[in-house]
């Protein structure tokens, strides 16, 4: 089938070949999987108000209801959550009082707008704070806190491309599908690197693909922490790799997606260190990934020397205005800055090793139940074998994709959690295999033989 | 200065003039504004929590105690605000019960994805809403809600280029700056097309632009509503000129930028309309305007058929992904369906009366007081002269450009708020020009002569 790969020797996912699908199907007759359904038929229709409904009350009471039966659901939904790399712990009552406050900060967060009701001495408190993290001056960054990490990725695709206007961009196949997407709004040209069954980037296709394109520079997306298998592209030789094939600093751009590993890697031991001591143009990351937050928003830091390259000038706004949104989320800051303040860096370093501890947990755990999986070093993503039965892929929400499945575990998953996720995998498991009289499938393509429990590598 | 036309007689911005500026300067001598200052000296320092905070709880006091003060800056400058086209009177107390959950509306909405912590159920109930106001059948639409304005204009002209890969953007020159961002960012050739003194596109010159480009597709951005002057282009003569200039319905792409007016003008009689029965392609309108929210967000739609153009399958997301951010703010949709059900049709209806009422008395009022003022028909935007001290407009938070300034009645802007800025503006206003010992400028250029009360005019 165009676009979706079914098989295993099919590795690439070509988006192109989908284009003109306007639902997308199953991947095949003997895995029927409902990849979405279309929610008009359950949506909550917004109807008029009666005449008499202030005097009644009844239309308020009525939302209440609907608004309750919801708050049940999230509540279930977020008890048996697994697959999404969302810290989904967190208590920001202290921050209500805020709520009904209409908080924009317009445009550049380093330049005040006459628009008095913003948060950007928390939001630059945040930067600041990241700026230390990944180890640059107070007057030599620029940055703002985005709507969620495809805006970073977007930004910083975005910057790449004003500092080489021909530059041509390469990012490895596992990276986040926003990059592609970039590309594509952009009108760049893109090259897509092989990877490593980690999940890495394959730096010999790299070099060769580098090789083919010496007159052009490179815009290269360096992911720090990969969507599916939480692989950490390796910084150090990506660099290397520049500079060998004759590419000296001022002929590339490096964009670092760190989604969600860019917020835990500093606290792993003998991880690469991602810095702008390095030749990096920016750095990305999530906020409502590892920190937590009730919407997604995530972070976004540049070179100030880049910045020049796309800003305009607006009058109306009294600022400038280099990012891409323009009006922009004033409370994302506000709950950034509460966590950040309450954890500090130690804080975040305990949650850390706890993810470490209780993804290597599961990974055994699954591993001597004869279910294949794996857990890169440096990471918290456990990819195992993908479920039989898509009811209970969507039970624990997990993502997919081939054969394999992943848990993203994140300080809100666990022991107890995965504990209950096993307890109920391990024996429906038998039973799926058993029904329909077929062994489970072989995930060494994917994992690596040596991750692999199938009939052939155990 | 570059790229701030100070003079009358330089009436057109170009952005491109002030690229290389790190930070802006101010207008000139005569007017010295601070543009925007710095906030890196306010910035509230996200610090390392001490060994013994959780015993001592100081931590958390301070926190605290910088929070309380914080919501009373809040409380003020949202009390003192006029420039801005935000409805800052909403009570979203129902939905506080909601703010722990982290919830994302992951890609399309259409199509659940496997992450279960979502809202599409209320998202589509909004949407829905918006194409019966649009009319436009609920098979025949795709759409989401936005981050904020921008987004939606990012989207729309995003279609239109994916529809027109060798289409011409053509924009009047008074649009919002995010249309001249997106031309930028997407690579598209692009013509900035006159106005009139209204702030309307000038169909003269709009006709004379399509006739020398007649070999290429024309995609066009329609202002429902101008940033500074509320400015309604006449939708109906823009598609009369095309047609006129030899371009078919399947040779044009039309997005509606209804950022503000958008939900207003449908409650305006004689308003010309907005529906999807005319041969448009999308319509975007912003959440956190006219209808009031938290944060910023928006409404956009567009017609299904040309959505295909810019899809793509993820399958790690079983969702596709038509949207520009991808992760999406799951709490917007709750907020809109809350306010659209409570307010209903008739709501609003009485809210835009009431809007454009106290526009006119505002108008009405200074131009009893000698100072020039303009109000266009359809509009609750009324454009008046710059006051002339600065510590003023940040006061008022108005929105400035060359010699105007304008007050957006919302629905939050009462007779009493307008009365307080009167009763502060004129006996202010007869000091700085006694002071100054010069005559106001003449916005004849800006707003038209008869509604000038300069020296020579009236």
């Amino acid at each position: 089938m165009a676009g979706l790969a079914s098989g295993k020797g099919s590795l690439i996912f070509d988006p192109a070949g989908v284009v003109a699908e306007a639902v997308p199907k199953a991947v095949g007759k003997e895995r029927e999987i409902v990849l979405g359904r279309n929610v008009h038929t359950t949506c909550l229709e917004v109807t008029e108000p009666d005449a008499d409904d202030e005097s009644t009350g009844d239309k308020e009471a009525a939302m209440a209801s609907i608004l309750a039966r919801y708050r049940k659901t999230l509540v279930e939904r977020t008890k048996h959550h697994l697959g999404y790399p969302y810290n989904l712990d967190f208590d920001y009552g202290a921050l209500t009082q805020l709520q009904h406050f209409s908080i924009n900060n317009l445009g550049d967060p380093f330049i005040e707008s006459n628009y008095g009701v913003h948060s950007r001495q928390f939001e630059v408190g945040v930067l600041d704070w990241f700026a230390r993290l990944w180890e640059i001056e107070k007057e030599e960054y620029w940055g703002y806190i985005t709507n969620c990490g495809t805006e970073g990725n977007l930004h910083g695709i975005l910057v790449g491309r004003e500092v080489f206007p021909d530059g041509i961009l390469y990012a490895s196949k596992e990276s986040h599908y926003s990059i592609f997407k970039a590309a594509r709004m952009y009108r760049m040209e893109c090259e897509k690197v092989e990877t490593l069954v980690t999940g890495e980037i394959d730096c010999e296709d790299f070099r060769a693909k580098l090789l083919l394109n010496k007159d052009k520079p490179a815009i290269i997306n360096v992911n720090i922490g990969t969507t599916v298998k939480g692989a950490v592209d390796d910084l150090d030789l990506v660099i290397k790799t520049l500079e060998d094939s004759g590419f000296p600093h001022d002929r590339f751009y490096i964009h670092c997606d760190g989604a969600l590993f860019g917020l835990m890697m500093p606290f792993v031991k003998l991880a690469p260190k991602v810095t702008f001591k390095k030749p990096i143009g920016s750095v990305s990351v999530s906020g409502h990934k590892f920190v937590g937050c009730p919407m997604p928003c995530g972070v976004q830091l540049t070179r100030l020397q880049h910045i020049n390259a796309l800003s305009s000038n607006v009058e109306y706004l009294a600022s400038r205005d280099a990012t891409i949104m323009g009006s922009r989320n004033g409370h994302a800051p506000l709950f950034l800055w509460y966590t950040l303040n309450r954890k500090g860096y130690k804080g975040f370093q305990k949650e850390v090793q706890k993810c470490l501890r209780n993804a290597h947990y599961l990974k055994d755990r699954l591993r001597d139940a004869g279910i294949s999986a794996m857990l890169n070093e440096l990471s918290s993503t456990v990819v195992f074998e993908r479920p039989r039965d898509e009811e209970f892929v969507r039970r624990w929400q997990l993502a997919c994709e081939r054969n394999m499945a992943h848990i993203v575990v994140m300080p809100s998953v666990t022991i107890e959690k995965l504990d209950d996720f096993l307890i109920e995998l391990i024996p429906a498991r038998e039973i799926w295999y058993k029904e329909a009289n077929v062994e489970p499938p072989c995930l060494a393509d994917d994992v690596g033989a040596e991750n692999c429990s199938c009939a052939l590598h155990k």
